[in-house]
């Protein structure tokens, strides 16, 4: 592999969509398209198989000897005020392995192919892992198709206008990939603060996503008694200190609320709606039913102190998933052969490893993440860390290419 | 006065800006420059001498024998999600007023004037009383034209793009009406409550009006273990939910947190910034000042236990004002005459009124407000109510005409 080709390519790319704020490159916007552009004429530089599927999923592949495949994958999208590394540093990873295989001339036995995924983060359109799980068969056409963002633009009226709708007989699921391979930051600080070079997951974590609305009266600030009031907000607000304080005393368990929208958010006006999303994960499923079931209790019960109503809805769930024995069998060994220290772990994060679990023998790399920042315009992992990662990517495929 | 003809025309005019959310009649906006262009129409077939000020204020005027004016006023604006009553009663009365003066065709000793205020309610442009600040002299041009919507328009901007840019001159700093009077709802639950027709305010509650900042870090909500997270969120609800709990906790203090926006606002980001906005009023300017530190204080705080930044300023203020004993006394005068229960009280919202004491002497009308709710769709006070604020006001002209 070439390091400063890897390095420069990286670095330059990235920066499409960057602001002062952090990197808004949301899925199938402009930043994303001109990424995909630019990442499609690199691949024509290689001469390599470009295809799309009907999710706007970008394959690019160098034929081997056999037709059996090893897929490297990860995805360019960002969420809002995002890093430079989440997703796109593993597609520049991969894209720098293909381009040295052309490179060295030597046909492998494996044909190897180049996936960005669209629309991974689920910032732009909800759910996440929109692309490969349409490319997986998890997703249906029409679910995919009729996902809206904040615009009320379609997912199909983005990726109609973006030119990278494709056709329904690239899926992968109908042309299985026997490997897949994601290296990607670790989003976490162990590794930083542990001292290890490359993290092994063993799978990633299950989450399950609801929505709850809190409803007041929304009325004058002034003129309201305080003793009167139905402050849809406040009951919020001890609802999500209420999360974070469950959360911290679990062992095995995450929760975050990350959205709130607030109606009618004026400085004036009583609060009368409060829509919050709660994310919880957990490496058990029965621990974030536990979870959920308990927070809904919770909730229920402050709607119940503060005169509120109380809605809710499950979202989505995706269940923890581990990765194949052969493939993290493989991690382990290039490691060893290069000499990184490295940890077992799990990944606490979503993928599209996760739905490729379903049609190809997975598994991920990780590396440090400074501080444990991601999805933060802070996001970093040195250009040393990177390169670490893209030899032991690199010397994973020449392990499963034997 | 002709109860149909101000049924009709109130019933009518509201309705413009209604949605099945509220009235979305925000300042300048579309609804606003219909219901205007309405105003200026009926007060052109009354031959109304019509002129607007460089706040875009709207003055119909009929000429009295003698040149000092007796002024009606309020605002037909309203906050988003808003309601159908608050301030636009107060206009259609007074419109009311003129046309059954001119009806009569006995000429009033002092001129009459009809004034309706821009951007009263500060959700379009903030602050509030932007149109009346700028008229009496409180605020000055450049301040006002250089306030900035959501969508980033001036409020210069506009106001020229609404056809009402009208002349400095004939700012009411220059033009003094002796007296100004403003009918409005509650927009509390005292009087229907206690069973009176009418409220006599005594003068308007002081108003202070900060903006916090809850800072911390950005994170993937998956990696970053809880005991690690610096949330602006949590930070942000455990001090919403403090300063409900303060102005329970005590007799003549509201305080309100009416503003809140997330950054980045994504279900599995950790929220790295929130801010949101504090509105606190008392009948003493002292016990705001007490209050608005003890809350500083108190954000500091839950910032230092949440391991947040916290930033604060202070927006604006509106020390409470008292109103003319002479208006008061011809209002109870009015009031008797006319046998309507009626209460002294304390308005706990803000009006143009509040400016209007600066240059002249001013008194307010209350109706009920049913259930006390304002700022709502679900705002509400009867045809009967209407009518009754309409006859103490017509009368209240009367008395001060004579």
């Amino acid at each position: 592999m070439d390091a400063n080709r890897f390095l420069s390519t990286f670095h330059s790319l990235t920066n499409i969509g960057w602001t002062e704020e952090g990197v808004m490159r949301l899925a199938l916007n402009t930043y994303d398209v001109k990424v995909r552009q630019e990442l499609v004429r690199i691949l024509s530089t290689i001469n390599a198989n470009v295809n799309l599927d009907d999710a706007g999923n970008i394959i690019g592949s160098l034929k081997g000897k056999s037709d059996e495949t090893i897929a490297i994958g990860s995805h360019m999208d960002s969420v809002p005020y995002g890093g430079k590394y989440d997703g796109f540093y593993g597609v520049m990873a991969g894209l720098e392995v293909l381009r040295s295989v052309r490179e060295k001339g030597k046909l492998p036995n494996h044909t190897l192919s180049l996936i960005d995924f669209t629309n991974e983060e689920g910032a732009r359109f909800q759910p996440s892992l929109l692309g490969s799980g349409l490319t997986t068969g998890v997703f249906n056409k029409d679910y995919v198709y009729s996902r809206k963002d904040n615009d009320n633009i379609t997912f199909e009226r983005a990726l109609m206008d973006s030119g990278f709708m494709g056709d329904e007989k690239n899926r992968l699921v109908y042309n299985k990939p026997k490997y897949y391979v994601e290296l990607h930051i670790e989003q976490g600080p162990i590794l930083e603060e542990e001292g290890y070079q490359i993290g092994i997951p063993m799978g990633i974590v299950g989450l399950s996503v609801y929505e709850f609305t809190f409803i007041g009266q929304a009325s004058q600030a002034g003129p309201t008694p305080m003793n009167r009031r139905k402050d849809a907000l406040v009951g919020a607000s001890k609802f999500i200190t209420s999360v974070r304080d469950y959360a911290r005393s679990k062992d095995n368990l995450r929760a975050t609320v990350g959205i709130v929208n607030v109606k009618p958010n004026v400085y004036n006006a009583i609060p009368r709606e409060v829509r919050l999303t709660l994310d919880i994960r957990s490496t058990e499923k029965s621990e974030i039913d536990k979870a959920a079931s308990e927070l809904i209790n919770m909730a229920k019960k402050i709607a119940d102190e503060e005169k509120l109503e109380i809605r809710y809805n499950h979202l989505w769930t995706a269940n923890p998933v581990g990765f194949s024995d052969e493939v993290i069998n493989a991690i382990q060994k290039a490691c060893e052969e290069l000499n990184m220290r490295y940890k077992f772990m799990y990944s606490w994060a979503g993928h599209d490893a996760q739905y490729m679990t379903r049609i190809s023998r997975v598994g991920m790399i990780f590396i440090p993440s400074h501080l444990g920042i991601s999805h933060a315009k802070e996001e970093f992992s040195s250009d040393e860390d990177m390169l670490n990662g893209l030899r032991v990517l690199e010397k994973v495929i020449e392990l499963l290419d034997r």
